[in-house]
């Protein structure tokens, strides 16, 4: 049994030394690949330190790909990652899958996009300002950006911000790996489940994640609290896959928290803009009074995925430790997709294209689940969470596992996502529960969709 | 003074286990702010340990922002920047300086960039492909422009590289956190002096940088062996800011020195395209049999700060670990500027601008030379390493400091750059050693230049 001497990890937390030493192991080669750890229960008896003790560090090295966790087999160590000793596998090709039917992505429909005005825009500032394309952008970005976007958050989402507190960045992704250097050395608490995206990020800036859970709330402050994370990172607007919305109350009690323990609170605002809620409720950037919240958004998920431009919000009290620690990088948004949207933005385009999205998605989503109840599957399912936004949970009544559902539809062409795909750990979480998107669709694909999902529920009644 | 016990550091290395018992300290803070850190000198003798191994560990901690280097004073304790203790300064207004004329910037002078051209293709691409603004690219980049830069290197450059090798990122810095996301837990050995920015973007990755001497023929293989390294990060066809050229033997040397530990090589070719050598050198990644090198460029430097594109050529054996690992990760370029870039490569237009780009440099550099020689100031200056490229050193004789030099020249609104600013420890660098960018300099701002220039020296006599 591996045994590490946890009195001498002096003020590191338990779990991040278990990490850290199981890591310094794998990389080593002291445990070999393809190595067998001991299950977590038996582990925790052996070092006497708690069962989430030992998830919290297996779950990090599953999140870095040094350590694999096979279904009811347990975890096993994956070849070893760092030079000196690496030796990848051989290429092999590997063609990517193509879908007839995607509902796992929950990518908008770039078809709505006005691109139209946006190539309209385009011309005019490569005619009206051609030294556009060749002046770099200071590197939190064109101060024309910065006003629109402040202008929008103040008018649009009610937050009281200034041009001087927003970051932007090429993409949320870029912002993630920003937000880990900027926290370097805290512990990121995520939701479980959650946006793998995220994890990965944050994972491979080599900061250490931790699972909380979920409860009809949101994120849970006990578990929050016991994770002992210096960083929270959610999505309170609309929870990703879970669609949970966290309520008011809960919101000021993560703000409670952050304030309480001097840790920060990343607010992911990222499908907000798609919520057609009569009243959407404030965001925790705008009630943190503290200064504690970190509030990011896209407008990839809005306009296009082409098109990678995120932004931060930061309160007053962290302007002046970005600018001294990373006010060093340049900006990667090309200077003239800056100038493009801010015009966008300021005049208007973006709330018309936005208000157009909205009510097609309220539309898309209304038929789906329409069309769902009147399908010859309708029995055997139950929506959950149905509340605004692109995507809901459906629990399917099954007797197969959720791994040959995914293998019989992708059979027919349909790719399904599944809630067991968004946790830390696949086996703590309840099958037969789907994540239906939405976004991508229109009258016929919806047809097709019902028709393949009838195909696949069908076939395991047989 | 401070103890740590080295004998419990496992297999981490000596000065990686010090500067993580350091931080730990700084973070939690048992080490307070402010506060002077035994010499390196006599820490080591303290914990029998050499002074390089101290020196590494506060190198660390002084590029990660937690210790301050003072000239002649030593090492001190800065502000803790951890959640859960940090409390940064109130925000302060600092107005960035205006330069009269800035000889440090070696940015290329961006109104030599054919924006005409650029904007006309801008125009046709969203003429002819107008799905080309919503279409994201697949996250290694655009197939054609991927297929334009594997064509250019093997026209151009003589490199034997297909398409599937490349990948598209959003400049050099944004390609620089992925490399140390690919290699974390590497420590990364790092010309010493070399461009700040690099060492930056792998610190705050969490990259353990490393120091490496040069020598007249480049990176010293002694000193590269001796720092443990498992990554090098090399210019080897024009360093910055010494402007060495490394000769073919000692490129082969450095390739066995990773072919013998497994290391890898990042061959950093920043500025080779404004190379005007009759006869460059083949590049370390043409003469690597072994798959250890990752050749990594940028177009930011030749087109525009403005349009931030970089790219990297993986060698074979990397290509599934880069997908397995960092696969995950959005293609951060927006697909426009991908598709402009393939035509402006394809069509000719990125050869025709370099050429003139080249002209303009070597007369820009013939016309600096020419007039520091016929200068007043002629007598007390030497000018070391005229190589190819659009820097180079200018050794001063003089009686003052660095810093006084430098005031001197801020208050007449002229921005210099000493070679003491590019070390990793500004001590050990000789004073009194300028860097001089040419880039900007059109005959207009080289009268500037040189007039300022006598001011500053002209002062220090009386």
């Amino acid at each position: 049994m591996l045994t590490y001497d946890l009195s001498a990890r002096g003020s590191t937390p338990r779990y991040e030394y278990l990490y850290r030493c199981l890591r310094r192991d794998i990389l080593s080669g002291a445990l070999a690949s393809g190595a067998r750890l001991p299950s977590k229960r038996a582990l925790a008896e052996h070092l006497g330190v708690s069962v989430i003790t030992v998830e919290a560090a297996y779950s990090q090295l599953v999140a870095e790909g040094c350590v694999e966790s096979r279904p009811r087999r347990g975890y096993f160590v994956l070849a070893r990652a760092m030079p000196g000793g690496f030796e990848p596998e051989p290429a092999a090709s590997r063609p990517q899958p193509v879908w007839r039917l995607d509902l796992r992505s929950n990518r908008v429909d770039a078809a709505l996009f006005p691109s139209g005005v946006w190539a309209k825009l385009t011309r005019r500032v490569l005619a009206e300002n051609p030294d556009a394309l060749l002046e770099g952008a200071p590197h939190e970005g064109l101060p024309e950006l910065r006003e629109a976007i402040a202008a929008y958050l103040r008018g649009y989402k009610g937050m009281a911000v200034s041009a001087r507190q927003i970051v932007v960045g090429a993409g949320a992704e870029f912002l993630y790996l920003m937000l880990a250097q900027l926290f370097s050395g805290a512990a990121f608490a995520l939701e479980n489940p959650g946006y793998p995206k995220i994890r990965l990020a944050y994972s491979a800036s080599g900061a250490l994640c931790l699972p909380v859970e979920l409860d009809a709330q949101g994120v849970n402050p006990g578990s929050l609290r016991r994770s002992g994370a210096g960083v929270l990172h959610i999505s309170p607007a609309h929870q990703y896959p879970t669609g949970l919305v966290t309520p008011l109350p809960r919101r000021q009690e993560l703000l409670r928290w952050a304030e309480s323990t001097g840790g920060y609170i990343v607010e992911d605002d990222y499908d907000s803009e798609l919520s057609y809620a009569p009243r959407p409720l404030p965001t925790l950037s705008s009630i943190d009074g503290a200064g504690r919240v970190i509030y990011v958004n896209t407008f990839s998920q809005t306009i296009s995925p082409a098109i990678r431009i995120g932004y931060l919000v930061l309160p007053e009290r962290l302007l002046d430790e970005w600018e001294r620690r990373l006010g060093f990088y340049s900006c990667a948004v090309p200077s003239l997709e800056q100038h493009v949207l801010a015009r966008f933005i300021s005049g208007g385009g973006y709330e018309r294209h936005l208000a157009r999205l909205r009510k097609i998605s309220r539309e898309r989503r209304d038929s789906v689940l329409a069309a769902f109840a009147a399908s010859p599957f309708a029995g055997r399912i139950e929506i959950a969470e149905p509340g605004a936004g692109l995507h809901f949970l459906m629990r399917v009544r099954t007797n197969q596992s959720d791994d040959a559902l995914r293998s019989r539809a992708a059979e027919l062409g349909l790719r399904l996502g599944f809630l067991s795909d968004y946790a830390f750990d696949a086996r703590r979480v309840e099958q037969h529960t789907l994540v239906i998107n939405c976004a991508g669709l229109d009258s016929e694909r919806l047809k097709e969709a019902v028709s393949l999902l009838g195909r696949v529920l069908e076939d395991e009644i047989a």
